[in-house]
């Protein structure tokens, strides 16, 4: 796999470096770290923190902003960040009313998380946090205990980020994540494999004419590999597969995500979210919010991912409507 | 090449759809044609109209909006929308002070604006136009008499936005138009070529460790092949490419943009932006303005274009950071 890179090894710094000067007027970064903070005056809210390995911009650092998260924090490619930079995070991020972290189910990530968790509550701050897992393709995976963490954080950034915008407490916004987390289902899929930088190979390969299903945005395993079919059949599985996990509901209306794993055009997210459309039409499920476009990729992987995010409360598309300050969003 | 799709030849009009249901608030689509329309309050400015075939999303169709394109005229994949499908645009579009066309340097392109102009001009619809021919890699070229245009015609569409916002004149857009057109400059590069929905083959082939310098949007030939180089190298190149073009110039200002192909990840683009920061500050060229990210893409391609703009008038960086209401700006 061909890349435009310098050093593999000094890949993210320097994508960091290139995100800086970018946006100097959105974001700066803490000296040293991989942490991204945003530029807005402190006015004593709850700060929304998150981040994980690198490789899944614009995730996280691309939604950083008023509006959404205070940090993000940057760690290697794939690799979870270190406890210090987290907990650097956490203190350069606080303003007084405690900060909360999104986790997505990664087992290294909810060991450092925590343990950053752990050293800033003995340095007096408060921090509450929330772990996301939202792939509903596979229990357990090669990095994760349970369901993986995916593109869905994102509506959890969102949400909770309008939460602490609009000055709820730390206490009100665990209560509303731990609501939320469960309303958010993903899958996705992938027609090829992802190569980090500085590999030979893939971490799979599949044929000319080969999927496979449920893949994680690190490439593991899914639960199928076939040969390629329609837009529309691939949205009927992977919408089948959501709609499962959410059995009967009262209300049918949804938000939902189709989120490009990074080598797969805008043409092609379109064409799939048509079919998705048409498709829950059929069902009579409605469709209250749409977010299309490459949000939580996995480097050059050609493939997608779709969201359902169950609206059971008004509060959550109030949230996702409102304005934010961000490079990304 | 996998692609996402049902039948090929129906893919623009599913894209449309999609993104018609997905931004329903923004845009609406001229029935039965590849017009997209702002969804904004007509207030008897002037209307400025892009487009071109489709495969370049999110342009044009992403960049509809208050502030930047009143309409998107979308072709078939890599080819010119018809002159009637132009003249409805204008039609629908015109808010009594005329209607700007911004049209790529292709000969379909060209033909086709041309002779939708003239058809408007009977209808007694006034009309101008520039053509924008950034892409100095190449004198001539598949599809076209001179040099191509390429992403920075999206500057064009930004500033020229804001102009007709701010109430100027039909005469005015001109002017500053054709002031405007040769300030800006862009080059791009290839890791791999691109394939037409249905096609069996790309455009090209490039070996496992080679890339082309100075390729079209659409696969067109570029003016060297060559083993990869490091991110810096390829910033070099290009940059040299570009600051040879603009000569010597009194005022050291520019604005940058960095456009992904569509199948190169955010990470590569924003280390690449970082190679060119640095080149650009070891030459006392100061960047006033960036914009990173796919933007005028072609389809799954590879690779990544640099477009400089020189800052000869102040209203350029002003148009620049106005905000706008769009999809994808």
């Amino acid at each position: 796999m061909k890349k435009i890179v310098n050093d593999p090894t000094n890949i993210v710094d320097e994508m960091l470096k290139g995100m800086i000067v970018s946006h100097s007027e959105l974001i700066q970064r803490v000296p040293e770290t991989g942490v991204i903070q945003r530029k807005a005056e402190k006015t004593g809210k709850v700060a929304v923190i998150s981040g994980g390995g690198s490789g899944h911009e614009p995730a996280h650092a691309g939604f950083v902003g008023e509006g959404m998260l205070s940090a993000a924090v940057c760690g290697e490619v794939f690799t979870s960040p270190t406890p210090d930079q987290i907990l650097e995070a956490i203190k350069v991020a606080e303003e007084g009313a405690g900060v909360f972290l999104v986790i997505k189910n990664y087992s290294g990530d909810i060991m450092n998380f925590e343990m950053a968790q752990e050293l800033a509550e003995m340095e007096g701050i408060e921090v509450a946090s929330v772990v996301v897992d939202d792939d509903v393709a596979v229990e357990d995976s090669l990095y994760t205990q349970g369901k993986r963490g995916v593109a869905g954080t994102l509506f959890v950034h969102k949400i909770l980020g309008y939460a602490a915008q609009q000055g709820q407490s730390i206490a009100e916004i665990k209560e509303l994540a731990d609501k939320l987390v469960p309303n958010i289902k993903s899958i996705g899929l992938a027609l090829t494999g992802v190569t980090t930088p500085g590999s030979k190979q893939p971490s799979f390969i599949l044929g000319d004419d080969e999927i496979e299903y449920g893949v994680g945005i690190h490439g593991e395993p899914g639960y199928r590999r076939e040969k390629l079919q329609s837009s529309r059949d691939l949205a009927e599985e992977l919408l089948t597969k959501l709609t499962d996990e959410f059995g009967e509901k009262e209300e049918k209306n949804f938000a939902i995500m189709v989120n490009g794993l990074g080598g797969t055009p805008l043409m092609e997210q379109y064409v799939f979210t048509n079919d998705v459309y048409t498709l829950m039409k059929e069902q009579n499920l409605t469709i209250d919010y749409y977010k299309i476009g490459n949000l939580m990729t996995s480097l050059e992987m050609q493939g997608l991912s779709l969201t359902m995010l169950y609206l059971e409360d008004d509060f959550y598309i109030e949230a996702l409507q409102a304005p934010v300050t961000t490079i990304s969003w």
